[in-house]
Parts: structure tokens; sequence; C-alpha cells
């Protein structure tokens, strides 16, 4: 399954902290914490377990000022701050009013992810991922990616001073690929779409010794680096849960885990029990959760994705079933938008809070919007939208909608007659 | 001299805080606080005078984790937080053991900027100007720019709810448009250079009421900002000042106001007094300062810029006599490289600590070489880079010099071959 080769031996005593064992999310099967990510049992995900014993804000409140303030949640050694890492998280947690009046809401939140060292929240993924391959004794540190992941993963290992392979579609656009290669030497473009890249990724974790790639050998841990969004929403509220939460929906993973977060800091004491609403963001070209909901099905049928929001193309959703189940479950919905309510979310969102998102925030803005507008998501609630990443990004989704106002010759009479004064 | 029209009895109590008057830089007269950016009586540029009281570095750091924990510290209210704003600052400090190895310093730090809201310095500058407008009665948020500035001015603008209108010239890059068009419906192209949009600028500020221009009139304020990053640095290090200080010059405001603010800490006994020498650094194409370092002369004289470092590109430094002043005084230097070396300096910095810096990052990083190389920075002293902005924003620096290791067959034969593995 993994070639991630270090015996347990090797293993340093706390290498992953709180965390006891993987755990099989179907079957509750249990192994040994390692490079593992299928169940030997029923090929369910493993995700990790853990024993928290007591944490409290006091010590969360002493702690740095990004995610490692959590890591006494996290599967990660208690001298985590000490290993280079990009130091991502504790991004803004703005109050929206000006969107908030434009969508008829009393009280909304924006999470702004955009503001993280390489400017998505796959930096937070990442340095999980990171600190797990390190702890294994991984020599390359890699992943298959089509962006934020790719930039995301080559600025860590090049601070962490690890060897990084990134592989990419070789069709991607130049600034995409200038984005990650200025950060390692070993960028390799692959002739071919996302899923050959990701198939090829597949082949060499099996093939090679000590390869670490993010998203598949080491995923559980990775995937782990999404709760601190939650826990950073409840401190950032004040040690508080929000009512209602809105999470774009890729593979799902977020949003499943900003749902653990919430639920262990309710047991942990650290916030108090209320209920919340989960609701799911997808784009028309790429909602097969969002069609599972509306059909009132538990299966989720695979779509060929054709959306501009390309960071959340993934037609065939890993945790899709996870993420219909807590938004039932806790009362949301999931919903989606055509690709012009994405380009409408990017710049209303920028006009309203100075916020420039890329295409999936622009789904989760919009997504918001539609959400009231049908009845779904009760606006007198406080609520909170997840920006996953940046609008530089994705700048040809706006390219075409946006520009200037007037073209003049440089005098005052010229600007009068613009009508702009 | 300005025409944001505000009668002193229409200043609420505490409008700017702990200022006290704008004096003149130069013969040291002092006039009300307003709109003003000239002594009225030599010309001499005015700024920020302050009687603090008593600042406690427990009270500060009980404030927000953005720059208005300095709030004490900066012409603003005392309930600036709750006017909507960016909420710029509190970046990382890095420590820089890769690039220190590489450059053979000891211990060396980098303030990265880039990861501030619209991904520049400027944010905190520009959040210092939006107060002042907003308590000067402005109807209008503006600026002349060609890139950082105009993306900052647009974001905060419309965070706050005022009308933006940013002037930048015809010819800017698309994509530099469109960071700021998302922003704001008011962005005006003129056919011209940028001193032909700059002069337009300065001639709406005389002609239209109640417009402020946040480098124009009521620059006094803008540039205060800029202290907050000698604040950050400090604090950050455990309330202690650096040996050394690296800092790119454009106008020159920056190095001057970090100056002042490890002044103003050292005051108000929140660090200790010890000696640190501040370094400017400038591109050969636009190095009017270094030229005069070198030359060992008092007078700037102006320059045509030539150079990939566009945001540095000030041919005539409103501050530059202070730059070299302060370098001087200090025991530091202004040193210069060629836009090669800034090339290489991005991806120096990226490669070695997973930073993706813009050209004038780059400049400071090849400076900071070139010091050390030249011997005149002690690479066994404590050491902080100053990272101004973000490398998405200049992509065509690079994108010639870095890209794929490799373009192969999404097969693992095809991938053992490139000898990566």
């Amino acid at each position: 399954m993994s070639a991630v080769v270090v015996e347990k031996p090797a293993l340093r005593e706390g290498a992953f902290g709180n965390a006891q064992a993987l755990s099989c999310r179907e079957c509750g099967h249990q192994v040994e914490l390692g490079p593992h990510y299928a169940c030997p049992e029923c090929f369910g995900p493993l995700e990790i377990a853990y024993e928290f014993g007591t944490v409290t804000r006091e010590q969360i409140e002493a702690g740095p000022r990004n995610i490692w303030r959590y890591k006494a949640l996290l599967p990660v050694p208690d001298d985590i701050e000490s290993s280079p890492n990009t130091e991502p998280g504790f991004t803004r947690l703005l109050k929206a009013d000006n969107l908030a009046a434009e969508l008829g809401i009393t009280n909304l939140w924006v999470k702004d992810d955009s503001t993280n060292p390489t400017n998505s929240f796959k930096d937070r993924v990442v340095a999980c991922a990171l600190s797990a391959a390190r702890e294994l004794g991984a020599k390359v540190f890699a992943c298959p990616s089509t962006g934020n992941l790719a930039n995301a993963v080559a600025a860590a290992g090049a601070r962490a001073g690890i060897k990084t392979v990134v592989f990419i579609p070789s069709n991607l656009e130049q600034p995409k690929q200038v984005n990650s290669a200025v950060f390692t030497e070993s960028l390799v473009a692959v002739n071919g779409n996302y899923d050959d890249v990701n198939k090829l990724a597949s082949e060499i974790a099996g093939e090679e010794e000590g390869w670490a790639f993010v998203n598949v050998n080491v995923r559980p841990f990775y995937a782990e680096g999404s709760k601190t969004l939650g826990y950073e929403i409840a401190e950032q509220l004040g040690w508080r849960l929000p009512d209602q939460i809105v999470i774009p929906v890729a593979s799902g993973s977020q949003l499943t885990k900003v749902h653990k977060a919430f639920q262990e800091l309710i047991k942990l004491g650290l916030v108090e029990d209320k209920p919340y609403k989960v609701f799911g963001a997808q784009a028309e070209g790429c909602s097969p959760v969002s069609v599972a909901y509306k059909a009132g099905v538990d299966a989720i049928r695979p779509v060929k994705p054709d959306t501009i929001a390309k960071s959340l193309a993934i037609g065939n959703p890993a945790d899709g079933i996870y993420v219909l189940d807590i938004c039932k479950q806790t009362g949301g919905a999931v919903e989606d938008v055509t690709d012009d309510e994405i380009r409408a979310g990017i710049v209303q969102l920028a006009r309203t809070e100075g916020i420039f998102t890329e295409t999936a925030g622009g789904t989760t803005v919009a997504v918001l919007k539609k959400l009231v507008e049908t009845g779904q998501l009760d606006p007198t609630l406080e609520t909170v939208a997840i920006n996953t990443g940046h609008g530089l990004k994705t700048l040809d989704a706006v390219s075409g909608s946006v520009g200037p106002a007037a073209t003049i010759d440089p005098t005052y009479a010229a600007f009068a007659a613009t009508g702009l004064a």
C-alpha cells in the first residue's frame, strides 16, 4: 500500500502527539499509526484516533499565532514549532456587514484563508502532512495537483529542506506552473489530465521507497489539518460555535473535518454544546453531492467535471457520502451554482468586503446567496462562510467582467467628463 | 493645498489618538492635524508628532492580532478596530536558517508582508490613511498607483464602504488591472506614464472637495502605517531590536519609519536601547540613494528608472536624504543589485524558505547577499530582511527562468527515466 518504510522502533516517542491509532471510518478497525490510508479489513478510509486528555483554552491561547496553537489536537509532536514549516493559519475572521446587508443576513463572518503562506487553506493540511513525512522518515515530499496543493507542497518542502517532487498536467497554465516551479527544481509535467497524473502518483507511491505523497499515503495525517479551520473559527468567535457554516465541497474532506473539529471542541468542553447547521457548496458543473442531496439519495454518482471552479472539480468525491450525512444530520443542505453565479460571487465579495477570492470562494458566496433566497438558510442566525483561496490564482475567471470604468487623457477636464467625480 | 475640507470643530475628540500636530521634518514648524503634507513655512515634509504617555507591552499584547495592537502609537482613534478595515499586519517573522546557511549568515529572519490582505505592506499604510480619511470626513478615497497601492486602496475602500477612485497608467498589464478592478467600479486608466497619473492626481486633489489621496494629501497619516513593521519585528523577537535590518528603498518612507518605530520603542522603554544598523536596498536601474551613498554625497540626483523592480522605481525619492542619513548614522549602508541578481534573489528565497516574493523582495535578498560578500554586513550578528510583497504580482520576473524539470508520459517507466526518483 505504501513504501514509506519506517519500522516502528524507529519512530520517536510522541511522534504523533495525542494520536493513538488509525481507525477505519466504516468498520472501526484500528491499525497502527503509519503511512496507511485504507482499512485492511474493508478498504474504508482510515482517520486518526486520539486520546486528548485535558486541553484548555489557556493552553491554546498561550500558543503561537498559527495552527500549532492546536497541536494537542493534531497528529504532530509537541515540539512541532521547532521544525521549519510555513507557519500557516490563524487567518482573519472578518465581520462581513456589507455582504450581509446585500444578502439580507443579519450576522455574517468570512473566514479568509487566502492570506495563508501560499494563499490557500492547503497550507494547513500540507503542514500536517509534512510533520508525518518527517516523523516517518520520508525522503521525498510529493503530490499530484493542478494548483493550490502543488504550491503548498513545493513551498513547505523548500522551507523544511526536504526534496519535493510535484506532478502537474503538462497543459496547466504557465502562471500556475511558475507558482510551483519557483519553489522546487523537481516539477514534473505529465502529458495527460489530472486523473492520469493522480494514477501515476499512486504508482510511484507503490514503487519508490520513502516517498510521502501528501494526499495519498499520508492522507489521514494531511486531512487533520483542515480541523484547524474549525478550531480557529470557534476561538475567534470567543470560544463559541456559529449557528450556520457554509463550506465548499471538493473531496468533501474539509467539510467533514470542520464538523469533526466542532465536535471535538464540544467534547473537550472548550465550547458550549449547541446545534449548528453545516451547508456544502458546489459548482453546478461538478455537483455530485448536491445532486444526491436534492434527490434524497445516499449514494453519490460520479460526474465528469465541467466548471471554472477547478479546485472544486473532483467528480468522485471521496468524502461525499459523509458530507451528505453531516449536512442532513445537522439540518443544513448542499447547494450548487452556475459558473456565472460563481463569477458574480467573486466580484460581490471583492466589492463588499475587499477580499479577492478564487473560484471556490466565489462558489461559496454564490451558494450562500442562493441558500438565503431559497429559504434553506436562516438569515437571522449567525453564519460563517469559508474563503479557501486567493483570486490571483484564478484571475481568468473575472478578467472578462471587470476593468477600467474609463480610459482618459491625463487632464482634469478629461477626468471631470467621466462623471466619476 | 488640499480640498478635504473639514473645519476643526467637526473633528471628533480623539480622532487621531495620541497624535498632537503635524511637525515639519526640516524646520520643526507645527501645524494642526489635517489634510496637509508640506510645511507652510519651508515646504519641508510634515510628519505626525505625538504625546504618547505610558504604553506598556501588556497593553499591546492584549490587543488584536493586527496593526491595531499598536494603535496608541498611531494617528488613529481608540475605537479604530470597530471601523471596517482589512485588518492588516502581524505577518510572519520567519527564522530563515536555510537562506542564512547559503549566504553564510548565522542568525537571519525574514519579515514576510506578502501575507497581508492584498499581499503587500501597502495594506498597513492604507489602513492608517483610511482612518484619517474617515475622521476628516472625506467622501472619496483615492490614489495614483501602478500596482500594490492600487490593490490596497481599492480593497480597503470596498470594505469600509467608502467610494474609491484608483488611477493607473492605461498600459498597465491586464492582471494588475483586474487585481484592482475587482474591488472598485471606479478604476480610471490614464493615457500616460506614472508621472502623468501622479500629476493628474495632485490636480484632482486640488480641485475636488472631500477627496483623500492616500499618498498625497493624507500622506503624513499614511506613512505612519509603516512603523508597524518595526513594532512587529521587535515584539516578535521577544521585545528586542535586531542588530541589523535590510529594507528596500523606493520613496524611502518605509526605511525611515521602521527606524522611527525602533526609536519610539526605545524611548517608551518597550525595548532595551542598543545599537542597530539599517541597510537600504535598491535596484541598479533605479539607485539614486545607493549612488549618493557610494559617492559620499548628501544630495540625491534623480534618475529615470529602468528596472524590473517596478514597485521600487521611484527616480526622485522624497525621503532619500533621510535614508542616507539613517544608514550612515547607524553604521549601515545602501547597496544596489542588477535585474539578474533580483531574479536570482526571488528564486533563492523561494527555494530556501518557501516564500514567493515580488521583485522588491528579490532586491532585498540580493542586496543582503551582496552586503555579506562585500563585508558591509556582519554575518555573525542577528539580521532581519523585509519582504514587502508577493511574487504572484510580478510573475513575469521569473517565468522565463523556472519551469518543469521534465515533461513525461504518464507511466512509471517514463518517470524513472527522468532521474528524479
